[in-house]
This record gives structure tokens, C-alpha cells and sequence, in this order.
């Protein structure tokens, strides 16, 4: 039996790309960190990629900071909608892909996507039919009340009185965590998970659930997770069009190529973690700033905020 | 001004890759080439692809014999939710994107798919939001019991009794109608609409209207729509799979091999239409059979729904 090297593991994660208020970078920079520690933590520990990526996106949810989760944005109606997705692929296996959209009364929608995924023969509930599944399925239940923090309230309140300014908060980009991971079996893993957008129309659905949009994994390529303005992510298939640049390219070119696709086609804004089949990884944004953590093959904590901070 | 070359448009639709019964064969392929024929008619009167691909795909949700608007399947709750999207991509205009996912009260879910692009700024919306934004625009409205055929009843009554065979029909792939075209200007669109699968779990969504997955286009390469196990094809994305494998094949060769891919990866079958650039098309599926009818640069009306009329 040949002697394999033993693969290092790798976890990069993001807290959302948009123009974080000043009061914000610290807690952002400091929740990121703690989710990715958490997840390299349990991959050093032998954890699979799907426990770890998962177990990172549900720190992120925890954190009222990120629009996630607790800290979730309200909806027009001043109702929580979390959309969420998982994914892994590994030679072995099968492609596995589980999602929820519209959800809106768990406190752990990437739990929920999971179990999508493990216990349905589908990938996507959406609405009541997510919620009556994460019910059946014993998901910790959450009450709007225990999902919206005072800023969530404060802005939705602000956007009440000037929805004409709607359309500013969308292009800032104001949503989605993720992760994105490789374990010691060199297996890939990502997820996502987001509170949408302030004010939304109720039953809106951006990227995060969806598949090459917010999220894709391919193994004997690498796994990717984005954030920013939905819409324009959704349109380009922002997740899978940075795996498909990885093809020929690094993962920082990779991430740069797709982002400035995106910014040609749609004019939307963004940013991508992005990790290749070496480990290798990048972490990019074309927003003011995105809040992202990693820990490389070097087993190194590293994070930033602004573009000073970004590793290409 | 130079003189261009007028683009003879092209049209290709599908009414769902799966077992159709013999009952329905005759006239699942009258209602393909039906509403092929009228988008057809419609793009040589100087139809924009979007008009024409919203009105191919309309004439085939009015149609009972299909699975998208009259004539949905049942959810396990004996409810409709209907699924639907509608694309379009030219070098002269941004990407444009709408759909509905878990609509249930509307005749034409590609109209209100279709009106969620051009009145909001989202892309999808789900559940009792996608209901609510129907009713708002005066989508014409439709109970259950004016979308529900007695074939469907009938189905839903012996799923309930026999539900442990539910994993039969998923891989039997009983869902979904879409159209691809190609207009006088070159302009690509394509749409996707379906009832989804009998005894569904109530907010199921499948590929139908995940871009990338149940349709994608993309100016200077093609369009694509799909059918068949919607679950399978949106982890291997196929519409986009299928448009990449047509950058260096033929439409003929990148349909067969994205079905393959997605046979290897997932064991899924389904069917796809797709067409490139210069308005070459091809109609292929990996299930028992599917309607198709096309009418393309030549004028001629052309259709199947068994291998041997298959058009590679």
C-alpha cells in the first residue's frame, strides 16, 4: 500500500462584502477569526469537511454581527427570511447539495440545509414547507424576537422611512457568511448562510441557497462561497464562474477574473473565498470591505477587513 | 452602415423528459409542436426571444397534458407549487433573470417569472411572497382546482397509497416544460416551468428555476433548458454544464455529454434542448422519452418524443 503525504487542512471564512460601518470592523474582524479557529480546530481534530464548514457557518450564524442567523435583516413586512446551503464533493462519493430559502424560524438555517441534504431526497425547501421540515427534524426553533438584534431593527426602521433608498443598500451589499474548506482526506466542503437584505420584498431570494451562485464545490477543482448583491451573483453564477477561472489560473487571479466579470455584466459588487485542490486559497472583494479569516496549509490564522488587508 | 446578414430565428422546446405513457404520447407531441409553432410564427412576425420564449412556454402550461401550470402534480399535501424562469443575455444589454418558486396561484407561472425581472430589482422570489407579487401585478389568477387535471388526482391518490415508491417517479423525472430561441437579432432567451414531482414534499423546489441548473444562455454562446431528475441536475448545474461543453463541440456532442456527466456524477437522467450562437440546435435525453419539437434556421418544423426520433 503506497504511502499517502498527509494532507494539511484548510478553512477560509467570510462575515459578508459591503461597506461595514466603522462600529462594526472590530467585532466583524474578531467573529470571523473565531469561526475560522473553530473550524480548523475541528479539522486538525480529524472532523470531516462538511462537520467543519458546517460548524464554522453555525458560529457566524451564533454571532449577532453578521446578517445570519441571529442578526438577521427584516423584510418589508419586518419578518425574517434566512436562506442557507450546503455542499461536498469528493471522488469517492456523490455530489451532496442541501439548501433552504425563505426559512424563518430556526436559529441554525445552515443545520436545516444539512439535514435537506441528509434526511430528503431533495436539495431545496422553501417558505413553510422549510419551516414545517425544521420542525420535524428537531432544529433549535427561533422566534423573530430571538433572531433580530436593535440594529437590525434600527435599519429596517430607517429604510421604512426612506424606501426610495432601497436600492443604495442593495448595491452596497449588505449579506451573506460562508466558509469554505478542505480536510485531511482532501475532501472539499462550503456553505453559506444570510439574512437577505433590509427591507427586501417578502419571498426574495438572492444567491447564498443557490447553487454555482453562492456556493460550489468540485472536486479536482476547489470550493468557493461569495457574498455581495445578489442579484448580480445569481446572474453570472459568480461561484462557479471563479472555480471555472481556477481551471488556468491561481485562486487570487481566479477570484479577480470573476468578480470583474460580474462588475462588467451586472455593474453588482461582491466577494469570493475561494480554495483550489492544493489548498491554495484566496480571499477578494470588490465592496469597501469584507470581513474574512483563514487558517492555510501552514496551519497560520489570517484575517482582514479592508483592501490593505487582502490576500489575492 | 454595413449591411448585416438577417438571422433567421430559431426555436426548440420541450415538454419534460420522462416515462410518458403511451396515452399521452400523440398529444404530448401535438402540444410540443404547437407551442413551437407559435413562438415561431410569433419571431417571423419580429418577436423579441423573450416574447416568443414566454409565449412557446405559456401554450404549454395552458396545455393539461403537461406538468407546468394546468395540469401541475400534487404536492404531499394535495397542493400545487409551481416553479418557473425566464433568461435572456445580449452583448447589447445587461443578463437578464426572473423566477417564482412554490407559486400557486397563477395560470402562467413564466408571466409572473417574467414580471419579476422587469418590475423588481430581484431575481427570485418564493412561497407566499411569489403569491403575493402575482395578485400584485394582476397575474391572471387560478385555484387549485382550476390547475389540478384528474390525471393528476389520479396520480396524487395512488402516490398517497404507495408512498414508499416516491423514489420511483423522482427517477422516472415527471416535470417540467421549456423553450430556448434565438431571435432576428440574435438575441438568445430561454424559460423553464413545472409542477414539479407528484407527492413532492411541500416546498420541494427542484431545478426548473435555478439558473444555471433548469436554463441558462449567455450571449455568444447558446441557451439551454432542461428536464428529468431535478435534483441531479442541479448539482451537476446542467444548463451550464451543457453550454460550457458547447465552447469547443456541437450542440449535439455537448448535450450527449453533459447528460453523461450528470449520469456518472449523480445517476440521474433527464433531457435537454440547447442551442448555439449561430442558431445550431440539438434535442436530447437519457430518460424513456421526451417530447421536443423545433423549428430552426431552415423553417422547418421538426419533432420527437422517442430515441429514434432523436436529434443529436
Amino acid at each position: 500500500m503506497p504511502t499517502q503525504t498527509p494532507i494539511a487542512p484548510s478553512i477560509i471564512v467570510h462575515g459578508g462584502a459591503w461597506a461595514i460601518p466603522a462600529s462594526q470592523t472590530v467585532a466583524s474582524r474578531e467573529g470571523v477569526e473565531a469561526a475560522a479557529s473553530l473550524g480548523y480546530d475541528l479539522l486538525n481534530s480529524g472532523a470531516s469537511a462538511l462537520d467543519a464548514v458546517e460548524a464554522a457557518v453555525r458560529a457566524l450564524e451564533d454571532n449577532p454581527v453578521f446578517d445570519a442567523g441571529v442578526g438577521s435583516c427584516l423584510n418589508s413586512a419586518g419578518g425574517v427570511e434566512m436562506d442557507a446551503a450546503i455542499m461536498t464533493d469528493s471522488v469517492e462519493a456523490t455530489i451532496r447539495f442541501g439548501a433552504v430559502a425563505a426559512l424563518s424560524n430556526a436559529c441554525n438555517p445552515i443545520s436545516v440545509a444539512r439535514a435537506v441534504m441528509e434526511r430528503t431526497p431533495h436539495c431545496l425547501l422553501v417558505g413553510e414547507g422549510a419551516d414545517a421540515f425544521a420542525k420535524e427534524v428537531g432544529a433549535e426553533g427561533a422566534s423573530v424576537e430571538e433572531l433580530v438584534t436593535p440594529a437590525a431593527v434600527e435599519e429596517w426602521q430607517r429604510f421604512k422611512r426612506y424606501s426610495a433608498a432601497v436600492n443604495d443598500l442593495f448595491n452596497s451589499g449588505h449579506d451573506t457568511v460562508g466558509a469554505v474548506v478542505r480536510d485531511a482526506n482532501g475532501t472539499l466542503a462550503c456553505a453559506t448562510s444570510t439574512g437577505g437584505i433590509t427591507y427586501k420584498r417578502v419571498g426574495r431570494v438572492g444567491d447564498s441557497p443557490i447553487i454555482g451562485a453562492g456556493l460550489f464545490c468540485e472536486d479536482g477543482v476547489g470550493a468557493c462561497s461569495t457574498t455581495g448583491h445578489g442579484e448580480s451573483i445569481l446572474k453570472v453564477g459568480l461561484a462557479r464562474t471563479a472555480l471555472l477561472f481556477m481551471e488556468s489560473r491561481s485562486p487570487g487571479q481566479a477570484a479577480e477574473v470573476a468578480l470583474a466579470k460580474m462588475k462588467k455584466r451586472t455593474g453588482g459588487c461582491g466577494g469570493i473565498v475561494l480554495l483550489d485542490n492544493n489548498g491554495e486559497w484566496s480571499a477578494d472583494f470588490t465592496t469597501t470591505k469584507m470581513a474574512w479569516a483563514a487558517v492555510g496549509k501552514d496551519g497560520v490564522l489570517k484575517s482582514g477587513i479592508d483592501r490593505e488587508h487582502l490576500k489575492l
